[in-house]
């Protein structure tokens, strides 16, 4: 899937760059725009599934800057998924030009108790695209 | 009362100087020592006397503008208060050097109802340097 | 103009609302997208001009709340200028609420002299929608 | 090396946590604390040396959260140096409690060619803490 974003002046710092903490927010609005796509919104994972999906890891490989005013896209997947975590790739790519590639690893939570559940089947259909 | 702080990385642009949209964390950084200060730190107001404080008005002049590195102080105090509202004045000084200058107005909301409530007679008095 | 957005969930803060200090990142969003449509985004006014657009001012008054998920519109325009400085103005809106109002004012530097300069005859045109 | 830190407001999310994107900010500021400590703040690298250092890599492992108002501390130190790239690790802790784990690995480049080059002799040693 690809999820598609403009550069804000606010987002960039005194390198001239897009600062490398915005990357893990670019990623999140791109699971985001996910979830809503395969018909899960986070809003329906926490409703109709009492369910928060947090995150464990987070890994970010910097290759090239990206600039005011640049567009860019984020291609993301499930790269990764048993009973319990569940993983998305991500590559920030500016045209052909791979700017950033990043991974992310997630579980699920019942939102009362805050323990770690598994992934809901239906959620786990969803994300499979199956 | 005066509040200390530097400039981190993260929150500079790519004119090379700090966000705009930074200041209004300062002030909040600042509201934060001020009622630490004297002795009604947010956890207090929130748990003794269930009571949120909400922003309702910001108001900023940029004169000069700060860099990566630079230590400034903020400088602030009550500006005005009634049974519901408070404000406080702010003063962002390099050494000597204006930087910038603004104003919060601010209310106290009842954390249940999420109602607007009179200032509560501790705070108020607390508030006042009395 | 009418500037649509969506609030992402890192611009939320512990009281489950959108953190004020997001709103100035909206409007400088906001102000971009305006630029671009009469036709002077950024760059042009940066490489055409030789001119850097600063704030000087920032008001804001908060009324309601933003949640994360929620779509909002901002409709901005032009609402004072004279030969040195300008003025946008600003309501954010969700459906017919009015959420927050705000003002800029800004004036034009040279991007060399980091001198305050009367603004470029061309841009006063397209501010004035003209 | 220590660097101490508390929670502000403006970094926590609708979860009611310091939201994800902070931690590298976090260990950005440690960092800076701990070129501070070793002789060589950021300003001194880039005028004495006409360097400039970049992120490359950025791994996180978050195992607990921080909740507004903590005070915490990022214990950290240079795990692993070679001619070009160095690497940081990361403990963020809350009195005994390991609230997340990260690494990053950085290079250096000439300020003009934004070119990558060697670590220089002086500020490996530095890092080396001979």
């Amino acid at each position: 899937m690809i999820y598609k974003r403009k550069v804000q002046f606010y987002e960039t710092d005194a390198q001239g760059v897009v600062h490398h903490s915005n990357y893990p927010r670019y990623f999140e609005e791109a699971r985001g725009y996910y979830l809503e796509k395969i018909g899960y919104p986070y809003e329906k994972i926490r409703n109709d599934l009492n369910t928060d999906i947090v995150l464990l890891e987070l890994q970010i490989r910097y290759k090239k800057a990206l600039y005011f005013g640049d567009s860019f896209e984020i291609k993301l997947g499930i790269s990764d998924m048993d009973k319990i975590f569940f993983s998305f790739d991500y590559s920030v790519l500016k045209g052909d030009t791979v700017i950033a590639t990043g991974r992310t690893k997630h579980a699920c939570l019942n939102r009362k108790t805050r323990k770690i559940i598994s992934i809901p089947h239906i959620l786990r259909l969803k994300l499979n695209g199956t």
